[in-house]
């Protein structure tokens, strides 16, 4: 399990001030997160960044600088940008608490990198076209000026609570056997068989009715053990 | 609705650095909260203040200072306490997103007070015991140091969450009609004409089979609609 936050890059593009390199050190940590990307820094890892990092020097020092963006994701097959413009990019954004979901679900397979932008600009438009997936703050409308480290620790934040749910799915799973769930032919077969019963029995007119049903039964998730049920209710209405 | 954030007052107990409240004010505002209170800050709200909290100034300029930590939540009807520290509090614990839909819920109605303790030593146990609830950051077991202005930026963010929900449920109520769900008495009364049923078409002969029959019908949380046509289907094998 823990390999899967090892597996999460977070990847800061030039960073103007070293502070908030620092801090986000220490918002990672704090969430289990050690794994940092420097895209060309404007300040080098400092006096400042190490006394704002407080005791997760260790993120600093292992982290990485890079030239150019590209480099920086080269490796990562998803990558999540972070932006607070919205326009055109409605189809692939996420709020961080969809966008902490995909990056675990990902990061069982795989490295992946949430990458955040310069302080002032953000990132750059021809740097969000190589991101899958856009990631955005719901701020307040009349002000969303959210500094760079807490954005880092509100998508950081969100990234443990996904790791947390799978490890607790993951512990109930192995405690409670699996439960069976039909096919979706094995369902089919169910509301054909639901239909012909009651159309026999004069019950049954018109489809709205089976429609009503369809969504009844769809929605219960159905296990194995209920559907066998339900269909040996029809035999027994079928045999008498 | 707007209201409704203007009643969630972010309380900081004795702050040490005055870059702190600074900084909790940005946090703050970017998540459309406003009220500040702090109980006898260690510094007073001086220019490192100001510069940290950039466009939020107004939420300083508005803040209320207070002498005692009773006086600073007199007038609120609910109030959490956030602490790192966990024993004795396991009944009254929260985390932060269960925090936020309770602060917003209790909002509608009152004041509500969600409160910081100091940056090394968080809140007293005289304090805390003073707190209807606590509110605990699920962090790194080997590294917890959550900054003072990211908890409240976190804290921020899950409020600002609950309430964008609460928006979107209220209006979506006043888009759709509303779903008529039946009585408890009007389930009762299925389950036993069920059973009656098929207990004459010789299907049921035992008590499990009702009690599977139970499990599945009330998880689906049924529609009027819904048990009416599953209650006619019965009519119907009956007049068969």
């Amino acid at each position: 399990m823990s390999d899967i936050l090892d597996n999460i890059y977070i990847v800061l593009v030039e960073t103007s001030h070293s502070g908030n390199i620092g801090s986000t050190a220490r918002a990672m940590k704090t969430m289990g997160l050690s794994q940092l990307r420097l895209v060309n820094p404007l300040q080098p890892i400092d006096e400042q960044a190490i006394s704002l990092a407080a005791g997760a020097k260790d993120v600093l020092e292992n982290s990485c600088i890079f030239d150019c963006f590209d480099d920086a994701i080269a490796d990562c097959q998803l990558v999540v940008g972070s932006s607070a413009r919205l326009r055109h990019l409605q189809s692939t954004l996420m709020n961080p608490r969809n966008a902490g979901e995909s990056v675990v679900e990902r990061a069982k397979q795989g490295r992946v990198a949430v990458i955040f932008g310069r302080e002032r600009v953000g990132l750059t438009n021809e740097e969000l076209l190589k991101c899958h997936y856009h990631l955005n703050v719901p701020t307040n409308p009349e002000y969303g000026s959210l500094n760079l480290a807490m954005a880092v620790q509100l998508v950081s934040y969100e990234i443990r609570n996904a790791y947390l749910s799978l490890e607790k799915l993951q512990k109930d799973q192995t405690k409670s056997p699996l439960v069976e769930y039909p096919t979706a032919e094995a369902l089919e077969y169910f509301f054909q068989h639901t239909e012909k019963v009651y159309r026999d029995l004069g019950f049954i007119k018109n489809d709205a009715m089976m429609l009503k049903l369809r969504r009844l039964y769809q929605r219960t998730h159905l296990e194995t053990t209920e559907l066998n049920i339900l269909r040996g209710m029809l035999s027994a209405i079928e045999k008498s």
